[in-house]
């Protein structure tokens, strides 16, 4: 099996620019991107390909492919798919919530198809043991799109029902998730920019800090 | 053991009156009280008791027992505690995602409490094998209150990952999720006033409801 991941790290996340300036969230972009790395590595996933519009924001120790596509999620990915002649993990980037216990447990369902939903209808991670049949839809409520594909192809379904993988870092609030929940280097990031000590040994969110307002 | 749902009917939940009048939000609760009933009932828990402020909206099939009480949760659930001399899960009316099959999950975990958080560090449910000892804080980020309260009992403790029982229903697009991840009467409720059918056996957000300005 391979694992890919999509990227684009330049002007990403717009939505947390009340919160975050663009080059504070490229930095974030990368970090989340580094624990969805570490999440496969700690599963033994060994064949990680990112797919990206630019080079910009890939972590300097990272081993895997990197593949400079044109814009267009969908285009892109199903192009990657159309090639591919092992089953795929598809895993978004903002998910640095996600373990590498969640990784192997979605990598071992007998399913045909492993769908883990984000919130709002999106899909997260895609697991596709057949994937030159697959066709990917991401965009407008892409889990009831994906569902139905799946359906289509008559092929077997799992929902992986995970509060983690299911969350993914698209707003204010999101970080809130993140800080509470989280253990890599995107969440110590967050707590270092949102965060003040309980005295307790725990870390809450600061009322001082730009995420208060969305707690 | 015994389960205990705390249930407000009386003018609930709202944050979801851009959507909801007030007589819509109180039959709505009352669905979701039912599919949380049940998930209990599914996974075969005998004994439940409904602690409420009045008598309004109880489901007229419910055999339990239902104890009027003050007003305020943290003490009318702190003295039920005092009161029990059995395991106790403690769930949220607003859960109709959940299932029976999370339910014997979480029951059956050899920890002394179990914590489901909710979305924005609060606390779903709460399964406590030592009632007695036990002091719940619900409100303000009840989910680290109450992992600090296990921890200073000296207490185990496990963390559900469920994406489904983490989902309680406070605002408008946590419907978007029980549309499309639920299975119960709340669910129908919703997909009867949001939703409009895809013509694949699926039902989706209508653009004409006012909850599409939500997705």
């Amino acid at each position: 099996m391979r694992a890919v991941i999509p990227y684009k790290n330049e002007n990403a996340k717009s939505r947390l620019s009340p919160i975050l300036s663009k080059k504070d969230r490229e930095e974030f972009v990368e970090l989340m991107l580094k624990d969805v790395i570490k999440a496969l590595d700690d599963a033994e996933v060994v064949n990680i390909d990112i797919l990206t519009t630019s080079a910009e924001g890939i972590p300097n120790d990272f081993n895997g492919n990197v593949t400079i596509t044109e814009p267009g999620l969908n285009d892109s990915i199903n192009e990657y798919l159309q090639n591919a002649n092992e089953p795929i993990l598809i895993i978004m980037a903002d998910l640095p919530l996600v373990t590498g216990d969640h990784i192997r447990k979605i990598i071992s369902f007998s399913e045909d198809v492993v769908i883990v939903p984000g919130k709002g209808g999106g899909t997260n991670i895609l697991f596709i043991r057949h994937p030159n049949e697959f066709t990917v839809k991401y965009h407008d409520c892409s889990f009831i799109s994906h569902c139905e594909i799946t359906d289509e192809l008559d092929k077997s379904m799992h929902i992986f029902d995970s509060f983690l993988a299911s969350t993914d870092i698209d707003e204010p609030h999101d970080i809130v998730e993140l800080m509470l929940h989280g253990k890599g280097q995107a969440k110590e990031y967050a707590e270092k920019r949102f965060g003040s000590e309980t005295g307790k040994g725990r870390v809450k969110i600061s009322h001082l800090s730009k995420l208060s307002g969305f707690v």
